[in-house]
């Protein structure tokens, strides 16, 4: 059965407290059981008021040492420091964090495009609660077993150019788990672990990119086990990380 | 309009000098203008006969002493070796090296897995080629225009499990560029360049690990500009690579 990757285009700019599962449901009337919702993170963001005018940021000592160097917005600069556990790298204005989730990233997943001048995005305090959050209203009105899962645009060491990648998720496991399972000569695979949910947000991208406003994809025909994942499987650990 | 991948099984094992582009139009019929085709590495591999019988290699002092300190396999070392223009970490026996093209990867793609014990196989050597060679093989059976990727299973740093990406394209750029590409408020975008065969690779893998014996995928409604990229375009240069 071939897999079906549906974008939900919305006319609405989301703001700050909008209904996000009335905007989908009016979008997109045929949700059936299984189907797995991407959301991209900016709307989430927007609708939880984790939005900064870049003018009422009063920068550091260190953001404002930094933004100098580099030729960057000090208060910017502030912005993503507050986001950030730690700064994993920092060369010619490129500033990779560790977020206080534990994604690492550039800027901390902190983003101006598709705002007004002067405001800047930063990410979802808990995604996996936003994930949940969403689902459990789409299951209220639809009566359908949906899992959710918020997506943002990250780079990558090695490789160039950006892919959509899991930042929370609902009612998925981020990886799903080949170990012990044996190949067609009867080995144990090699790959035992996919990043299904970072590979499904991938497929979304492909056609939220193509689509104007187009914060939602439906993905179908996907089985998977329904689980009580969090996002935090999906971090790696110090231990198995040889480029921290 | 939804995107849609479908997974395409074949029933034989593929072997070394075996019709590939006969098996895909016997198992697909319905190849159309502007389809995608994905291919999972390990066919390309062993019809190109890109397979070492392990019993046949005669490890060097390097792949003897890495052995004895990981506890593996020297022969299987030797090969990762051959296959290395250098090695990137080594550490408990995880072996990322940079392949010959140019990726970075484990065990420079060097795997066991899906062959007869005492095999591994190697990657393609020019990946490009070979899914050129394919693109024109179905071209000229079907009269139909289609892009070709060839797709391998990777880890990544900071975040666990694999997920699929290219190793080799035709008729598709790897990166899709929306440099100088405004926003909705008339910004230039911060997300510049998408890996979008990566993120068709993701996609892909998502159908063609839940059917057995599928070696590929076909990716129809994805709309792209038909061109002449090479994988090359993916491999992350020393200056921009923060992580080498």
């Amino acid at each position: 059965m071939s897999l079906q990757v549906i974008p939900v285009p919305i006319k609405k700019e989301v703001q700050k407290g909008d209904d996000l599962v009335g905007l989908f449901v009016s979008a997109f009337k045929d949700i059936q059981d299984g189907d797995i919702i991407v959301i991209a993170q900016k709307v989430i963001s927007k609708q939880e008021g984790r939005q900064v005018e870049l003018a009422q940021v009063i920068p550091s000592m260190l953001s404002v040492g930094l933004a100098s160097e580099y030729n960057r917005d000090p208060k910017l600069i502030e912005v993503i420091l507050s986001e950030a556990n730690r700064i994993v790298r920092l060369e010619s204005g490129i500033i990779i964090t560790e977020t206080k989730h534990g994604f690492v990233c550039a800027n901390s997943g902190v983003d101006e495009s598709n705002l007004k001048p002067g405001f800047a995005t930063m990410l979802p305090q808990n995604p996996d609660k936003s994930a949940s959050d969403f689902a459990q209203g789409i299951m209220e009105k639809s009566h359908k077993k949906v899992a959710v899962i918020i997506s943002d645009t990250f780079g990558r060491p090695f490789r160039e150019g950006q892919t959509n990648v899991a930042i929370g998720v609902f009612g998925i496991l981020p990886i799903e788990n080949y170990e012990g399972k044996k190949d067609t000569h009867g080995r144990i695979l090699r790959v035992t672990a996919i990043a299904q949910t970072d590979e499904l947000c991938g497929a979304a991208e492909l056609v939220m990119k193509k689509t104007a406003n187009c914060p939602f994809a439906v993905i179908r025909n996907y089985s998977f086990e329904s689980s009580s994942g969090t996002i935090s499987q999906i971090i790696r650990s110090k231990q198995t990380d040889l480029f921290r």
